[in-house]
C-alpha cells in the first residue's frame, strides 16, 4: 500500500516553521505511530533568503505560493500564511485540483468557510481546521465528529489568549489596560499591532467557527455580534473583584428557541466558575447539550507548538483519508438557520454611574431602569462627593432594554457619566 | 449518493436503549446535520418481551445476536452489551464480515483490542470506541486523531464515576466506605456488584486503553499496575485534608524513558490541583505532550445519555467513511514496547503508623526510611499514648524502595501497625 504523502506549506512563520521542524525530525516518530511517510516537497515563503529554525533544501523554497499548489508532487497543501487573501484562493485552488487542504486560518475559515468546504465536499476531499480554534486544544474534531449525534446548547469559553493574559494582569496586579498590553507585546503573547485581539475581531472569527459547526447553521465571522475589551476600565476590574466576579472575553454561540446567538463580549464571571480560573494565554471551552451536560476543554490556546501539533493532526488525518482512497462524505452540513436579533439576547448587566452625591438620585436611576423594564438586584454606593459613582448589577434583561436604560440614565441631570455597561454571566460559562 | 445506513445493535440495556431513542427520536435532526439515514433494522436482546424505553416493531428485536450480526440489512454493527464473551466473537465475526463496528466495551477492547483493530485495519472497516473511556468525554479521538504525531508523555486523570463519587462523599462529608459505596448504589452510581469500579478493573481497563494509544504500545488491561480503592481508610481521608490534599483514584498512562507504565490507584492531590476540584460522577483527563503542554478534558464519564452519545458520534462517522467508501487505513498503529517494572515507578509517598508513644521512637522510624534508601519530607504526630500515630510524607522514591521501608517498619518493635500507605502525586495529575 502507498504510504508517502508529499506535503506542501504556504506559509513559514511561526506556526509554519514549528511544523516543519515537527515534519522532518519527527518523521520517523510519526512513521511508527502512524504508517505515514510524510514528505515536505513544496514551501513557500516571503523571504527565502531569511534565517529559519528548520533544516530544508533551498531548492524546496519558492516565493510563489501558486507553484506550491500546482506542484505535482504536493499531494496535500497546508494553509499557514494567515489572512483572507490570497489565502482564500489558494485554498480554493488546492480542493478545486482535488488536493486536501489543512489550515489554521480562522480568519479566512470564518469568511469562507461554507464555500470552501462545499468545494471541499465537491471534490471529496477534506478541508481540515482544527487549530483555527484553541490553538492545541482538539476542539473542532470532537464538536463536529463526537458530537455530531447531539443537540448542542451552547458553546462558550475563552478563545483569545492575548486579551485573557491582559485581563489577567489586570485582575492579579492591578494593572492598566496599555501596561498589560505592552507587556504582553514583550512577552510575545500580542502582535505588533493588537488590534484583532483587543476589538475581538479573533475571537468573533473563532465564535462564527464553533456555532457554524455546533449549530449546522453558517454564521459568518461579520454577523457575530462583538465587543471587545479596548474600552475597559482598570477601576471596573477591580470592582468585580469586590463583587465577586472575574472580568473574561467570552465568545458564546447559543441556541435560542430556533434562532442562533454568536456573540463575544467581556462578561463578569463568578469567581467560583471554572472560567474564572482559567489565567494567562491558555484557552477554555465549554459545550453543552442535553445528553453530554457540560465538556469542558482546556489548554493552550496560541503559540507555534500547540498550534503546529494541531495542524499535524489535521495533516495526519487527511494523509490517512487520502491514501485510504476515499471520496471523503462532507462532515458538516450548513442548514437553514437565522440568528438572534442581538437586541433580544438576556444577560445581567453590571452599569457603573458616575452621580450627584445627593438624597434622591438613587430614586431617579431607579427609575430610569424601571421605565426601562429592567429590574435592579443589587447597588452601591463608593465614594462621596465629587467622586460619588453608583454600582448597579440589574437581573436579567434584553440588551435592548439595557440600552434603552442607559439612554434614559445618560439624559439625567444628576448622572453625571455612565461609566461603563459590563453584562455579567448568571447561568453557565 | 447513497446515505442509509442499516444499523444493527447487540444489546438494548441502558446505553444501548438511550441509543435507540436518539436514533428513533432524532432521525431527522441527524439527517439534516449529516446527511446520514440512520435506519435501525435489527436488536438483539436477552429478553423480548421485556418493558423497553424506546419503541421498535417487535420483529426487529432477536434473542439471537449472530442473526443481527448476519443481517445482510445490517451494515454497521453496534455492540452495548459489554462483557468480554460473546461480544469478543461478535465484534470480530462483524468485522470478518467487513462490517464497521462501534463499541461502547472498554473490558472487550483492553483485552483483545490489539487483535480487533488488527483486524478492522486487514479488512479496511472502522473499528471505532470512543464511548470506552471517559463516558461522554470525547478523549479517544482527540488522542488517537489530533495528537498523534504529538510525543505524548503522560496521560492522567479520574476514570471512574463510581469511586469518584464514593471518595468525593468520604472527603465532604466524612462517611465511611461502606456508607458511601451504599449511597452511589442508591443513587445509580454504582452497580449492585461494585466490584470492578471498587477495584479499580474498571479504570484499569480504560488506563490499558489510553497507554496503548498515547504511545503507540499495546498495554493489555490485565497488565496494568492496579490498586482500587477497597481498603481506604475514612481517616486518611481525614489526615488527607489535615495535610493540604484529596484523595482521588487515578490513572496514569506515562512514557518513562523507553518504557511505558500504565497504572491505576488511590492518590493524594494537592487540594489546589485541578483534579483535587474534580467532584461526583464526573470525569477529568490531562494529556500532556512537548508541544501542547497540559489539556484538560472534563465531563460526566459515565450514564446512559453522555455515553451514548459518544456513542452516536462514533456511528456518524463510521457510517460516513462506508459511504464515502473508503478502504480505511488503520488509524492506530501499535509498534513494539516494554512496559517499566512498577517497583521502579517514582512517586512521593504518605504511610500512617501506629506507634508506641515513647522516646526513640522516631529515630527508629527515620532510621527504617533510611536504610530503605527512602528520604523523609514531612512527620507529624496525631495522638497520643495508645492512639498515638506517626503521619509521615516522604520525598519521591521508587515503589521497590518504599516497600522494603514498609517491611523494615513493620518489624520494628516500636510500630505497631502501618496503618496505611498512598502514594502522593507531587508533579502534574
Amino acid at each position: 500500500m502507498r504510504t508517502t504523502i508529499g506535503i506542501g506549506l504556504l506559509g513559514a512563520g511561526t506556526v509554519g516553521g514549528t511544523l516543519l521542524r515537527r515534519l522532518v525530525g519527527d518523521h520517523e516518530a510519526i512513521l511508527a505511530k502512524t504508517g505515514l511517510d510524510l514528505q515536505v516537497r513544496r514551501v513557500a515563503v516571503r523571504d527565502p533568503a531569511k534565517a529559519r529554525s528548520f533544516e530544508l533544501p533551498a531548492e524546496l523554497l519558492t516565493t510563489d505560493p501558486r507553484a506550491v499548489v500546482e506542484d505535482p508532487g504536493v499531494d496535500l497543501v497546508v494553509e499557514v500564511m494567515g489572512g483572507r487573501e490570497p489565502a482564500g484562493e489558494l485554498v480554493a485552488a488546492a480542493l478545486a485540483a482535488g488536493k486536501p487542504v489543512v489550515t489554521a486560518n480562522k480568519e479566512l475559515i470564518a469568511d469562507r468557510g461554507a464555500e470552501l468546504i462545499e468545494l471541499a465536499a465537491e471534490r471529496g476531499v477534506p478541508l481540515l481546521f482544527e487549530a483555527a480554534v484553541g490553538g492545541g486544544i482538539p476542539i473542532i474534531r470532537p464538536l463536529s465528529e463526537t458530537l455530531a449525534g447531539e443537540q448542542i446548547r451552547r458553546v462558550a469559553g475563552i478563545v483569545n489568549g492575548t486579551t485573557n493574559f491582559v485581563l489577567t494582569r489586570m485582575t492579579e496586579e492591578g494593572a492598566e489596560l496599555s501596561e498589560a498590553l505592552a507587556e504582553a507585546q514583550r512577552l510575545g503573547y500580542a502582535e505588533a499591532d493588537p488590534t484583532a485581539d483587543v476589538d475581538g475581531h479573533d475571537a468573533a472569527a473563532k465564535a462564527a467557527i464553533l456555532a457554524s459547526l455546533a449549530f449546522g447553521v453558517w454564521v459568518p465571522g461579520d454577523r457575530v455580534d462583538r465587543e471587545g475589551i479596548g474600552d475597559l476600565d482598570r477601576i471596573d476590574v477591580v470592582y468585580a473583584a469586590k463583587l465577586g466576579y472575574v472580568v473574561k472575553l467570552l465568545a458564546i454561540a447559543e441556541r435560542v428557541g430556533e434562532v442562533v446567538s454568536a456573540r463575544v463580549h467581556p462578561a463578569m464571571v463568578p469567581v467560583d466558575h471554572p472560567l474564572a480560573s482559567i489565567r494567562g494565554a491558555t484557552n477554555a471551552i465549554f459545550i453543552e447539550g442535553p445528553s453530554i451536560d457540560e465538556l469542558l476543554f482546556a489548554g493552550p490556546g496560541a503559540g507555534g507548538e500547540p498550534t503546529a501539533s494541531a495542524v499535524l493532526g489535521d495533516v495526519i488525518d487527511a494523509a490517512r483519508e487520502t491514501l485510504a482512497g476515499a471520496q471523503v462524505a462532507p462532515r458538516i452540513r450548513f442548514g437553514e438557520g437565522s440568528l438572534v436579533d442581538p437586541g433580544s439576547v438576556e444577560t445581567k448587566w453590571y452599569v457603573r454611574l458616575d452621580v450627584e452625591d445627593r438624597p434622591g438620585v438613587l430614586a431617579q436611576v431607579a427609575g430610569a431602569f424601571g421605565d426601562a423594564d429592567v429590574s435592579i438586584e443589587a447597588v452601591w454606593q463608593e465614594g462621596t462627593g465629587e467622586d460619588a459613582v453608583l454600582l448597579i448589577v440589574t437581573h436579567r434583561a434584553p440588551e435592548r432594554a439595557q440600552r434603552a436604560a442607559v439612554a434614559a440614565l445618560e439624559a439625567l441631570e444628576v448622572v453625571r457619566r455612565v461609566g461603563a455597561t459590563i453584562r455579567v454571566q448568571s447561568d453557565g460559562p
